[in-house]
């Protein structure tokens, strides 16, 4: 039965007009692999039952843990970190609370410690009172200058390779691509079009307020410190409606803030794909899941595989984790 | 010097693979065309040098007035207060406040009179407690069937000729085309690809809170009374960026809730465009702009033309207003 849709399949990808000899080279031989080209291959042949014409192929990607690495902590937190002593460097008296401190003196149990409302606390003063264009300029420098300090790479270094070339077999094949992540939209925005090809109208995320203002004549756009909208959990699909206002048909993510993205996904008409990168290889890259403080699974672990998700298995379903240097 | 940039131009149109031998039939001869034309033939020519790639090519419409008339009061408002009369007929409960009770017996001045407040209040009886999905269908069944209070129209054929041609030839020329309307987002998706052929991802606009709720594990977006962003004013150029995230090169309005959006559109570097629809044809649509109470048109006629930005005269610019029936 396998090897007969394999074959199918096979005849199938030959056949098509902008199908690459291989789409998914550092995707290992297993289920996963097979079941996303299986998926593809069925909603983009006019001639099958599930074929889903090309404005509604829609997919969308959580970014941290499932675009790229999120260990030890999520890397726009780093950001926000680094950002934070540069300030300090220049005006220590911005350093008014326990986890401005704690951060500053890179005390991570610290800043942990004091959950979210201490990240929001930091991010308040490291995100806002600046321009937009500005606010992107610090993170596209810091990008290209920061290591990570576990493994001393760049961070546009632990972009999942397999992920790569996911998104762009979809694209190959008429999909759109959206990131939909918690992480803050004008932070990836800096960096989405360089590392995934993803342009900033595809991008949705968490954001504090902007307001329009106009100084000498110059209209400006200025970063708030207030929160606007949190893109995660139930906030997932809720940016999905405002932004897209079409049901995806496709959805990848790696914990339970994801949940609901995929199960939002998954309830519509037709055929859908929702699949989940479980961290299994501790070896290339980390291993978690149930107790992490970033990226926690278990829900999706519980339920994911009897609800029809993919659960793929860093550790033997990708052949390469990060690209080649 | 006139007549030599309209040979260039003609020449450069002929040229153009993709464009038509007329792509505005419905503008007349006058200066607003040929500025279109020319800024169109100027940016998308690979050898200009106001050249703007493709993906730069970020077109804003306002809607009420800019894309589709607006009088007597915005459709949206005539589609909500034909819904209150719906929904009261069946529970007269629902009419708790004057205002309300002014909407249901059609009582267009008091409603006026109650401002902004008052039109808040009906849209939060007649825009929330269904799933976004319900919404857009009960907008898409009114839309079928309602006519307009004063030319007896469907709403759908009181679109605008010439910015129906307009929005064509900017695709075919490559530009991505966006409403930035403070009309409510999910009022106009139901509406928009139908008459303007602009996608529900293309279009931003006001709305209230949404929430995801699972009911009996089917996953549902509800529309909550609060209000989650106005789109107007100030709010259009934060929310082009917040879905956008690029600032346009092309932005087209009718009022001074426009204002702001031409002002951000123009202050980018390179060659743009703004352009102001000026109601000025009682005879074939409306005449008004100072002192109307919808589509509020002084600044922008006081200081557009300095500023460069195009106003177009509906009465001698267009050859038509509405399509042919």
């Amino acid at each position: 039965m396998k090897t007969v849709r394999c074959l199918v399949l096979l005849a199938a990808v030959g056949l098509g007009a902008t199908a690459q000899a291989d789409p998914l080279p550092s995707w290992a031989d297993t289920e996963a692999r097979t079941r996303i080209i299986d998926f593809v291959t069925r909603v983009t042949d006019p001639g099958s039952p599930d074929y889903v014409t090309p404005s509604a192929r829609v997919a969308v990607f959580d970014n941290d843990g499932t675009l790229w690495s999120e260990r030890p902590v999520y890397f726009q937190f780093l950001f926000a970190v680094d950002r934070l002593q540069e300030m300090a460097a220049d005006d220590p008296t911005i350093l008014d609370s326990d986890v401005l401190r704690a951060a500053a003196r890179g005390d991570m149990k610290a800043v942990v410690a004091a959950g979210e409302q201490g990240l929001l606390e930091i991010l308040k003063v490291t995100h806002a009172g600046m321009t937009v264009a500005a606010f992107q300029q610090e993170v596209s420098d810091w990008i290209a200058g920061a290591t990570h300090p576990e493994t001393g790479l760049a961070y546009s270094a632990m972009v999942f390779q397999p992920m790569l070339e996911l998104l762009r077999y979809l694209r190959d094949e008429d999909f759109s691509t959206y990131i939909v992540s918690g992480g803050g939209l004008h932070f990836m925005r800096a960096v989405t079009e360089t590392l995934y090809d993803i342009p900033p109208e595809n991008v949705i995320g968490s954001a504090g307020e902007t307001r329009y203002v106009v100084v000498d004549g110059v209209p400006r756009l200025m970063k708030d410190p207030a929160i606007a909208f949190i893109d995660d959990k139930e906030g997932k699909p809720v940016g999905i409606d405002a932004k897209i206002g079409r049901r995806p048909i496709f959805a990848a993510g790696n914990s339970d803030g994801d949940f609901a993205m995929l199960e939002y996904t998954m309830s519509g008409d037709g055929l859908r794909f929702a699949m989940l990168v479980h961290h299994t290889d501790a070896e290339r890259e980390f291993a978690y899941d149930r107790n992490s403080h970033v990226g926690r699974l278990g829900r999706g672990l519980d339920e994911g595989p009897g609800r029809g998700w993919l659960v793929v298995d860093m550790a033997t379903d990708w052949e390469q984790v990060w690209p080649d240097p």
